[in-house]
């Protein structure tokens, strides 16, 4: 039965059988569900996994068995840049598909000719011109995959387009980025002397450079990179939404995209997936989770100041657990927008309603529904039998981080670890790197697998074995039920490209 | 002619020359200036230095001398709790008089009893019991020194008396406390199987316990007096308000403070003060510092959320320099509340607004106002020129750091540091722990001045000699202008005390 409901399910979303002209606009109705009835949209991509894997759809379907959640990784004759390792599996049945999506890119950045301007998000042409830029992302849907997987097809290209739009900067590295661009954002003279950028075209620049110039902060070239990709995941966000009118696009996905550009490392994090880089056993946190705990203060503080998104259902303080209306007038903890730590107060009417923040550590839930507090889609995402939507909390921009690859010397066994939750939840950063670093020294350096060998290693000690009590790790432990993503990427793999 | 400004505006200070009732309620008018014409309100404490100093007149006045900067220490005789040295100097012009303030407190927490319980704030009445509570404060006042003296005078009572509220609760730290306390916030009997507080007042509270427990946050007592000293400095912000209908209280101050209970070591700070501890000579930050550059993000999201608090004069957009007319259209750096890196946006007449958070490092200040986002006070300062208040930007609420003394071993060179920027600016944490280490080491672990000597010597390297070119560091660079206190506060200091 679970299999004819996968098969129904994949063939769905997997086949576009709707017209794709039957089309309506403005649909409003919720996102949650996965599947696409007659008066539904068709879905912006079908569902399937990772490219790279180059499942048939005998492995696509055999991958969804929750019941033995086989372990999907890269085959033996695939390669992937920088020879990284790649392992996936399923859930043990919280939902019918995979949620997670992964990619792995290499692409050029170009400076955008006059026909390419209105037309971004093109397949790289692979002429091998232009600057390049390696791509990881890792996403994690919820409420459906749709979200997902649309990120894991277009978020590089959003990036790459708009590492394109400033393509003439990143040709010059060594020289500040200017602070002023000319309308068609052509690049500048430079006047050398201040260091700052002037039109020869605008005869006032001149004149008044010293009033100009007076006060101007130096913007370094990393920081662009870290715009243009905070900026790109908003418009990967927008992107979603709009298509939103023409597709279904369901649920919601955090995201985590590692970019390589010019010797430096960008980690991207919108959600509670989370890297580390190992470097000589030692780990380097590259993330930090966003989640309705780490996220606390920024929500209620929302809520606090905009006390119409909690709909009258919600309070925007946190108490430690539901108050019941007999307590009225007691003393009860409190913690608001401005606490770490927590207060009595007196109970007041008002103080009955739901938490905004409610729950502890995996089970702490926005406004009773929500798990993160990151990522993209979740547009049409409400309270449960409510009007109240929840998007307004949520932040789609990233927290990014950068590591300086080439500054630092990297054996073949320092490594990026990128992982959805499901790998974190069980396998403590330490046990990550311990499980690599020991699984790498044992492993041939020039075997093409090891570092997928790693991934699918720690992997399974994340899911552990189906034993009569469920998914256990080898210290009789629950083993994580959720659906997990890894990628093992080799530090000093840019020297193993050619 | 500067002697005698000083003692036109200490006389005014100091004297209360105005009869007390002669109050003019809900007065409006900028808190910037010091003085206190005939139309003022009386201040509600005089000018002065910390009590501990017990300086004579003739001392106060010599104190304030600009051109000298006379150092200003702890007396031979003298003896504040724990050995605490203390060291102070005033700045070498900015303003009239000096604006840091400084506290060093020992009291006593105590079960509050009936007719206390609407007359907190008194003087510690000295009988030694109740629970003892070491506290030391220091403000650094601008825009006049009312905030600062206030603070100085009554903070530490506010969190002893609100401390006094869950004496009972201090009484046992071994059991956690309770969520709910009765209407009277008397102690409760504890249901000890459940860990949870019942009323035995109450029949419905047995009936559904099961309901009433089912999630609950276990809060540690230690987040309890976090969360005590979080709102006592709302309250304390609160007081300063409603007292400036009764007298004058000008400006506002940065807030660092020290509290000690109970083995455990709280450091709140609201502003840019500064606390290290040293230990074995390693420095362990104790604060963050609270400016337009750190807080930028916070202060965006609120110019964002609520746009008319900007009065139509200010952007909530960063840009790396002030945008002229002529360069509508063109494209410029920015950044929002979601940024951290820069990006490119074309130019709307909107931007040409003046930009919420502008300028670098200490130059940085909130709508051209304002250097430091957190502290006490402040609540009539405006926009130069305009009808614009700074406060709603202004956050009153410390973060608070823990630190457990008893759980570490301290020998006597081992020292908490607290120092105004002043302090800071011109020196590191490194260089004021290495000055510390050295000093100490040199000098007898028996001498009671041993301390404040150290926080005489971290002064001076702060501060400089006066040369031709004004005060002056060894290596040339400049010292600090700006007044100058520290706390060397011995962590073996409460073994001395007996």
């Amino acid at each position: 039965m679970m299999i004819s409901k996968v098969k129904n399910a994949m063939s769905t979303l997997v086949g576009g059988m709707m017209p794709h002209g039957h089309h309506h606009h403005h649909n409003h109705h919720s996102g949650g569900g996965q599947t696409c009835g007659p008066d539904s949209l068709p879905p912006r991509f079908p569902y399937g996994r990772p490219d790279f894997l180059d499942l048939t759809p005998e492995l696509l379907q055999y991958s969804t068995e929750h019941a033995s959640r086989p372990v999907l990784t890269l085959k033996r004759d695939s390669r992937l840049p920088w020879r990284t390792g790649y392992a996936e599996v399923i859930n043990a049945g919280k939902s019918m598909l995979n949620e997670d999506q992964a990619s792995c890119e290499k692409l050029f950045v170009k400076k955008p000719s006059s026909k390419q301007r209105n037309s971004s998000l093109l397949e790289d042409n692979g002429d091998g011109t232009g600057i390049p830029l390696h791509f990881w992302g890792v996403y994690d849907g919820h409420a459906g995959s749709g979200a997902a997987i649309m990120a894991s097809k277009l978020l590089h290209r959003l990036i790459r387009d708009r590492l394109g739009e400033i393509f003439h900067l990143l040709e010059n590295p060594t020289s500040a980025p200017p602070i002023c661009l000319a309308k068609n954002g052509s690049p500048y003279q430079v006047d050398t002397k201040k260091g700052a950028a002037q039109e020869t075209e605008d005869p006032d620049a001149v004149n008044d450079s010293s009033l100009r110039f007076h006060m101007e902060k130096v913007v370094s070239l990393e920081s662009l990179v870290m715009g243009v990709i905070e900026t790109a995941f908003t418009q990967m966000d927008d992107l979603i939404e709009k298509e939103k009118l023409s597709y279904t696009i369901s649920g919601g996905c955090c995201a985590l995209a590692a970019i390589y550009l010019m010797g430096k490392l960008y980690i991207a994090n919108a959600g509670d997936s989370r890297a580390i880089i190992i470097r000589n056993n030692e780990v380097i946190p590259m993330t930090n989770e966003f989640t309705p705990e780490s996220e606390r203060q920024r929500l209620q503080y929302l809520g606090f100041l905009r006390p119409e998104l909690l709909g009258n259902e919600f309070t925007h303080i946190e108490f430690p657990r539901r108050i019941q209306h007999s307590e009225l007038g007691k003393k009860m903890l409190y913690r608001d927008h401005t606490m770490t730590g927590w207060a009595y107060k007196t109970i007041v009417e008002d103080d009955l309603k739901f938490p905004l923040i409610y729950g502890e550590g995996k089970k702490a839930r926005v406004m009773a529904t929500i798990g993160v507090t990151r990522g993209l889609g979740d547009h049409d995402l409400k309270v449960y039998n409510s009007n109240i939507y929840i998007k307004p909390f949520l932040s789609c921009v990233p927290e990014v981080k950068v590591y300086n690859v080439d500054e630092n010397k990297h054996g073949p066994d320092d490594v990026l670890v990128m992982g959805t939750d499901g790998l974190w939840d069980v396998t403590t950063d330490r046990e990550v790197a311990d499980a690599v670093s020991a699984y790498l020294s044992c492993c041939d350096p020039s075997d093409p697998m090891r570092y997928t060998l790693a991934a699918q290693d720690l992997l399974m000690r994340s899911r552990g074995v189906l034993k009569e009590r469920g998914w256990r790790l080898p210290n009789e432990r629950l083993g994580s039920g959720d659906d997990i993503t890894v990628f093992v990427i080799p530090l000093a793999g840019q020297e193993s490209e050619t």
